[in-house]
């Protein structure tokens, strides 16, 4: 059975009373809730916890980690953050959720910016689904909307996706790669876009089901783990 | 549960004892027994049965087609190769072995020559895992021979795979892209490149682990099946 | 020099008033006259030359072939299409333009249905750089308007571009993948959606800035022509 | 033109007896006399230079960064490996030679380990062009051998490539993704394996043509640099 860990920077919502409405649990209970009825086994952590929640043993148990942040990634120690680099690259799958662009973790599997322009208007989102042969667009429709959310438009600073799986539109004239894979190391890496904390996108089915799909595509394969050594001759050298 | 169909030419077998030796009831069986093992639903059908033995309704329920054929590409017609590369694009995964690289429902899938360097020499192949992260390499090592090999070398006329995950290395001075990934369409499609018809390949531990983890990934999925149509805006037009 | 050979079936501009208002000497000589700007050695053919203009001479001096279809594309004989996928697998560079998606040439190459939603209400389209590092974005601003076009919108039946240069937003509420390359064989394919034929869009600076960039890019190298052969060993065999 | 500057870190040569034999004026002067040849502006600069030879004007004014290192990795400074990194997302050309597969900037720009195996048994290599259309492969032959050669061995702990021009087979029975090619920011980035330090590869014209091509492959281009703000709407909201 696939373990999953939801963390969350879990401030937002102890701060801000209109947060707190749309999410009284915080983000990251939400999100649990939802991958719970997908059938996975689900725990969560938070920034504010020892070792923010990711000590070496959640991190071991852990095949897919969902992560949420948005205005104390710099609270996340370097430490913490390597260790989770670290724990992709042997093959922990990641998602990376909405504001997570800016994570110390995801700009350091990048190796870029990961910036991106921004407004918080509540406007209008349509996700297209751009491969529909993708596991990650199993059980969604073509198109389907986010009726308020925070714009995030292109350029966004990223390397191209292995994989592009949807596309965002906004009311304003934005649009926006919303669903993107990456492989890094052995550990398998899905962004996703949507998922503003002064709105109850994360309850939506379409959100859900692409979380649930994006959870079973990055979990931890059995792939070899290779080495990387001095190493000595497999046939006869002259 | 996932259906395969092996699909095989199944002429070497019943024209050259040599061959007849190594694959008695056919390549075909072979595949589709390693298969079996692995826990599909397996059916065959072969180039002289009527329609090739893949009718609609045979394609209709298959999810993943596997393809074996060298000596006899021009007899499958255009009408069943046509049919085959349509029911890729509306979702039916694809394992092109070997010699199939030169079949017509991969060249139409391609659009490329699909041409390669070869030489019938017997000699070792040693097969590394570039992506030890991909689904395809689950429970493999990181490089495994085939002890005896029809060589096939670069430059290989495919184009850019979506995701490599082998490289083979030959005795004979000649390196390959054995394992390829690309998604036409809604279908997956993996070439694989071992398979030779006079040495026992298919027989092979690491092979079958191979091929039973390809049709696992190229499995249809649930995605929505787009529309190709003249469509109403979605929002208002100035 | 680039010798670049502009394509087009010329067939709306010598039956519709509208057409022949915009583009009165043809949709070809348009495009010509900007890439000639741009200092390219630039000639066109049409559909209802001998050979469509695209003798094996023509094609052998051509390093570039733009193409612009739309009503006729049953019309270009499957010898000629396919004289045009082998020189492209060749090398020479292929530009395809807005309706050309649905030529014979690109689909073949493609592998893929090539098809689209679309609608013809005259909207605004906002162009979207999202790879400004890549060569075809010299010059461009971060995103253009084009006032008037006809819409395309996802899901594009394309296999995922090798590079994605342009992403496009419509005002009834698509987005598109406007941008797109590909190498088959040794031959450079860029797709460019903009250019419907009762709007002039092919006078718009910033379209012939595209142009004129795909045309450097897609330019025939000088790389070495593969050989496709049995081959003797490199080094010794056992 | 094209402004090349050659970075190396220079302690081989001045340490070693039989590297000062092979490259007597460092591994930078000779890379830099091939690309002189090519027709560049090319200057050196070398880890023991105050700011490593690289500061903000040198950087400034540089289209391409060459870079070669290999025992001191560690001392160049963080502040020093970030301009860099900071300069090819801002569209610098950056091409990784040989054992700068460790180095800082490339570490960070892949964000992965960017390991390997490795045998320094001065074996022989081949490397082969798959892709004979890139224009890094312009003027080269299908295949060419470096005589002697220091083994890097798969698994590769790298992205996925770009663009993947060439592979290498080893003598000892490895093979190698030698020229990978990658987009980070607006900067393009080439990874070439060739050019141990204790032989004369940098001299060899196969080699010299390659990284003449690449070059002209990574410069500098002019497409527009993105703002990362929050912007007002382009569209009316409701």
């Amino acid at each position: 059975m696939v373990t999953v860990t939801v963390w969350n920077e879990y401030r937002h919502e102890k701060e801000n009373e209109d947060v707190a409405a749309v999410y009284p649990d915080g983000i990251h209970t939400t999100v649990a809730e939802g991958l719970r009825e997908a059938g996975y086994d689900v725990n969560t952590a938070t920034l504010d916890e020892p070792e923010h929640g990711l000590t070496e043993s959640v991190l071991d148990e852990t095949d897919v980690l969902a992560w949420w942040g948005h205005k104390a990634h710099g609270e996340v120690t370097d430490e913490i953050a390597d260790r989770v680099v670290q724990r992709v690259r042997d093959g922990m799958g990641l998602l990376v959720l909405h504001s997570g662009h800016y994570s110390k973790p995801f700009k350091r599997l990048m190796g870029t910016s990961c910036s991106l322009k921004w407004r918080d208007d509540g406007e209008r989102e349509r996700i297209w689904t751009v491969e529909p042969g993708h596991p990650i667009a199993d059980g969604l429709p073509e198109s389907f909307e986010v009726p308020r959310a925070e714009m995030y438009g292109e350029r966004f600073d990223i390397p191209a996706p292995d994989e592009l799986v949807f596309l965002s539109w906004f009311e304003g004239g934005e649009v926006f790669r919303s669903g993107c894979c990456y492989t890094r190391g052995k550990g398998r890496i899905f962004y996703f876009r949507p998922g503003h904390e002064t709105f109850p996108i994360y309850e939506q089915p379409e959100i859900r089901t692409v979380l649930a799909n994006a959870v079973d595509w990055a979990a931890l394969g059995t792939g070899p783990d290779p080495t990387f050594d001095n190493v000595a001759p497999l046939e006869d050298i002259e």
